[in-house]
């Protein structure tokens, strides 16, 4: 696997957890996605993001940001409130968000 | 879609995000993970639980609990220990646990 873990960061930080049901592939949901990864890198702080979806089931995205300002600045996006009205106009039949000060992490890896 | 997301908690509670890689469906995997969704429930303070995969690529799970003393009696569970030990024995390539204190969410719902 090529994939990496958002891991080894030193707490505080914060984490915004995006929880949401939808169809799978709905039209222009990809694009719309690939774009807002690409973006939410430039907002200061930003640690990190990671996106996991079970076919036909529930989806999980997580952001990491190193303090509360950048989840501010992220959801104050203009280009993301954008998409997630989009996403409430068409793509979702429900999402919560969970945005929380993160005090403990670990990690475990193989190698 | 029968599935319903963790939602409309009232702040503060407590999350810890488990995000991982492992190959898809390891032997034993997924009654140990049936298992360990079933006796968290009986923890006290426990709010809610789910969990995602994308097929290939990185899982994400996220256990909700009213307050820190949920959490580490989940952190400290006897059977709970013994799957993460096989888990990094036997499932996991990497994951990281993140424990966070939620100081806001909100919901959408279409219905």
């Amino acid at each position: 696997m090529t994939q990496r873990l958002v891991a080894g960061l030193e707490p505080p930080y914060y984490t915004a957890v995006f929880t949401s049901l939808r169809a799978d592939d709905p039209e222009g949901y990809a694009e719309t996605a690939a774009r807002m990864q690409e973006i939410v890198r430039d907002v200061p702080g930003f640690l990190g993001y990671e996106s996991a979806r079970t076919p036909g089931g529930i989806g999980i995205s997580v952001a990491y940001f190193r303090d509360a300002e950048g989840l501010d600045a992220w959801r104050r996006n203009a280009e993301h409130q954008a998409a997630q009205r989009h996403g409430r106009e068409h793509w979702y039949e429900s999402y919560s968000v969970h945005v929380g000060k993160v005090e403990r992490s670990y990690s475990f890896d193989r190698r």
